[in-house]
């Protein structure tokens, strides 16, 4: 939060380095995922990204999926990529979705939030489909070492609809699961900034849901995906934040991926012309972020 | 399906190496999952324990987190798991509960059920709190490359009460889950021996759900977890089954995994008395189970 405030805009960038459209600058071998001369060129990608962000947003979220599907090499390199942006002073949010019965989640909640974890972050996505039960060992976690949460509520995906916004007496299943989240967001509430370790992932495509969600969970972070490349624009997606001091709107993180990681001119093997595109991406969506936040048109 | 009727009972191994529950016989170092001598300890584990399995269960059931919690040292064990699974002809289930948006999801498709990828295997569990566009990658595989998915439809935990047993027009939303998958599993039903690749997840701890989700998904496999150690018995395990030929129940696989890797009597250091204890417990969960099917005590 203080982060985002000093910056004046709530932009995250998404590090999602789909292997086919990484750019002839930094391609290597096929690109296929099981060709290991694939894992160095997404690794560079990943490290030059990083550092047109230093400075710039205030949190990174890389998918863990895109490092994965590299198999073990891959995660060695999401490694490399979680220690950069700590030397960067970047946060690091991990889209990882996980969701497991309590047992196998004391595995996971150790692996991405314990002290001394190899893969460490500030904080990690959850799915909340198997219950409260198979968060407690990350909110505990959360707690113990000052990380955060961000459970999947209501997705920007077309398939939202298919099951978390069906009817469950009167409201739609993701303001369920908000209401079953509400006392253990109260609880992680900090007592300076005010906000709650325990966020929530809402989607800017449905700028009406975030406004509910808002007032069910006034004190958790929004981690808001489909802004830019999924068809949802600024405006829409600080719908759920609030005015912070000042006036500015805040309450959460609105992540771009491919708008940024990849915008339509850099797709070249000139170092100064990706330089250029990807830094106007940049400029792009911190002028439009900045301007809905400071022109107080949401919740 | 072939597998477990040669056998004569459905039990599936879960493969949850809890570093902290490995026996002295294998323990090395501190047993810390940081520790970098944890991992050979548990791969020596796995493969032991799959030495127990070759030829005696159908399937066996591996647990992602457990793997993943020791970063990419643990990723390149599994792959090595794997590659034992499939030396020793057993059928492999990758428990991973993955669910994303559809780019994304794509990543972790090709990366557990495309051809040629390390870390391939038979069939994984899938999370459709995302929807059905988060599904579509993976039942485009199964079908292209004769693999399968389970996907998570109510869990054995306790948490699975909090969203999954919501009242959703007369009906909790895991049915609501069942019956969007019913059209995908019918078209993904084999010509041979009917039964779907798209099975479920449904807990041994619930047998009235596992009943009336058979109903829904008649040619669905269940993957039933929650037998043994969480406290069901071998009856309500197969609750969901129906007669198949020569009128033994069949329909999916009952895993165990607590109960065969860490019986009580083998915390020990001798080798034959480990050996001992996991064959006791073996035989007591096939004997279970072959007598519940045998005896049609199902659905």
């Amino acid at each position: 939060v203080a982060r985002v405030r000093a910056l004046g805009h709530p932009l995250c960038a998404g590090i999602d380095p789909h292997p086919e459209r990484i750019p002839p600058l930094f391609a290597r071998g096929s690109m296929e995922p099981d060709d290991p001369e694939t894992v160095p060129a997404v690794e560079a990608f990943c490290l030059a990204v990083l550092d047109h962000l230093t400075g710039r947003v205030a949190v990174v979220k890389p998918q863990i999926a895109l490092f994965e599907a590299l198999g073990w090499r891959g995660f060695q390199a999401l490694e490399r990529v979680l220690d950069a942006a700590r030397e960067r002073e970047l946060l690091v949010v991990l889209d990882a979705k996980r969701g497991d019965i309590a047992s196998t989640a004391e595995g996971y909640a150790r692996a991405y939030l314990g002290a001394g974890a190899a893969l460490a972050v500030d904080a990690i996505t959850l799915n909340p489909w198997l219950g409260l039960d198979s968060l407690d060992p990350f909110l505990g976690l959360a707690r113990a070492e000052g990380r955060g949460v961000f459970v999947v509520t209501r997705s920007s995906n077309p398939g939202a609809r298919d099951f978390q916004d069906l009817d469950a007496g009167g409201r739609p299943v993701h303001e369920r699961v908000a209401e079953a989240l509400a006392p253990a967001a109260a609880g992680l509430a900090a007592p300076q900034s005010g906000w709650s370790s325990l966020g929530v992932v809402v989607g800017a495509t449905s700028p009406d849901h975030a406004r509910r969600l808002r007032a069910i969970l006034p004190r958790s972070l929004f981690l808001v995906p489909g802004y830019g490349a999924q068809g949802a624009g600024a405006a829409e997606a600080v719908a759920g934040f609030v005015p912070g001091p000042g006036g500015r709107l805040e309450g959460g993180i609105v992540n771009a991926s491919r708008s940024i990681l990849f915008p339509t001119d850099a797709d070249t093997d000139d170092v100064a012309r990706w330089d250029d595109a990807v830094e106007a991406a940049l400029d792009r969506a911190i002028d439009e972020l900045s301007g809905a936040v400071a022109g107080g048109a949401g919740a």
